[in-house]
């Protein structure tokens, strides 16, 4: 199945973006009286029949509409710190959405290598990745942040935890730690090749944080990222 | 940790070959007197004190030994189809190798798109991902054998499990499907992006293969088989 995006569909009717258009009309040669599919980002897959097949700005009906399309029951923020090879964290963002996760925010730690990042070259990745794994809610991705900054600002409702590798206390296998169906928002926290600094664990723990472990592999950032998304993906299958 | 690979251990004694010793000796400059790690691949981890600085064949004393050096406390083999991009494939390599896997066997299904596959290039970066994530063991990459050959050849006292995606018969979730302590072997089998035919799969079953299922979410062969992998690896953890 073939999916479009779009956020302009108003009164039952669907516009397409000039990208989309063009793809849509121009790529796949769709012509009106068509069914498309067509996503929203925040969970809906429309049925729509082309009516103009406009390669710039093509438009349909709404003939159906599926809300919670390819969602998954869980709520999952990734904060983790983006990779010196940023190929490596492309990598991550890319598998995290087919896996399935809701809010990905880039953090950057006392020891990160990369201080800086694109984040819209990551927002056109989580859209293909969302289309290509058929789901409805394209994963948002958050503005770079100071780790500190976004250990004091998680919600407090939220199971928060925190993955690092020295052993200043005892770390909860990250699958003991997950509450499946406590309906809980989840929080992860990821840091660079360095790991965090043992003062910002330690502001983590100050704020409620777990301190979990991730097994006994020595994983790479992006790895141990994508491994705390499948432990949340996997406890609720 | 630099760590070098050599097969060649008699009496005390460590030979690197040419390649290994020219990273060792003209790129990293190592000299003698200086102590280096090896790994031998079959899981055991070496000191050795260098006295032959030999670029093209540097030897030294074994000063001390670590068996189970990196070990995971399972036996896993992964059965999976190539990907038509062969890209994917080899990323899954590095990864499972990452994490932690024994065995990788390719196999062909009857809808793989790839038939074909070189080894040789797998096998170094099995050697390299487990040089990098401080591994003694380096996973055996198997010849390519068909699907069918392989279901009928799998040992009989492993825990064999298939995973698909059409619904011929109920499919356990593959959390529910493993036997953490057990200490029996695990042999997990993924299909090419066109699936098992339902005659594979029927095989396996007849076979005593599991069918088991990865959850809602629509993944990539090569996501399939990771997410499988850490499966395994976290119901250990």
């Amino acid at each position: 199945m073939e999916l479009f995006f779009s956020q302009d569909i108003h009164d039952g009717r669907i516009r397409l973006d000039p990208e989309e258009s063009a793809h849509c009309i121009r790529v796949l040669r769709h012509r009106p009286g068509d069914e498309i599919s067509v996503i929203d980002g925040r969970g809906n897959l429309y049925r729509c029949e082309l009516d103009l097949a406009d390669a710039k700005g093509a438009e349909g009906r709404v003939t159906a509409m599926t809300p919670g399309f390819g969602a998954h029951p869980y709520h999952l923020t990734m904060a983790v710190c983006p990779t010196k090879n940023i190929d490596r964290f492309e990598w991550f963002v890319e598998k995290a959405t087919e896996i399935g996760v809701d809010v990905i925010s880039p953090v950057i730690g006392e020891r990160s290598e990369r201080k800086v990042l694109k984040t819209d070259r990551l927002r056109r990745l989580t859209l293909s990745a969302a289309k290509q794994s058929l789901k409805g809610t394209v994963p948002q991705v958050a503005e770079p942040q100071s780790v500190r900054d976004f250990i004091a600002g998680a919600p407090a409702e939220a199971l928060k935890l925190i993955c690092y590798c020295f052993d200043d206390v005892e770390r909860t296998p990250v699958t003991a730690a997950l509450q499946p169906g406590s309906g809980r928002p989840v929080c992860i926290l990821i840091g660079p090749e360095g790991d965090f600094s043992p003062e910002e664990a330690a502001l983590a723990r100050a704020n409620g944080w777990i301190p979990v472990q991730l097994g006994p592999s020595r994983l790479r950032t992006e790895t141990a990222a994508l491994t705390a998304v499948t432990a949340v993906y996997l406890s609720t299958v």
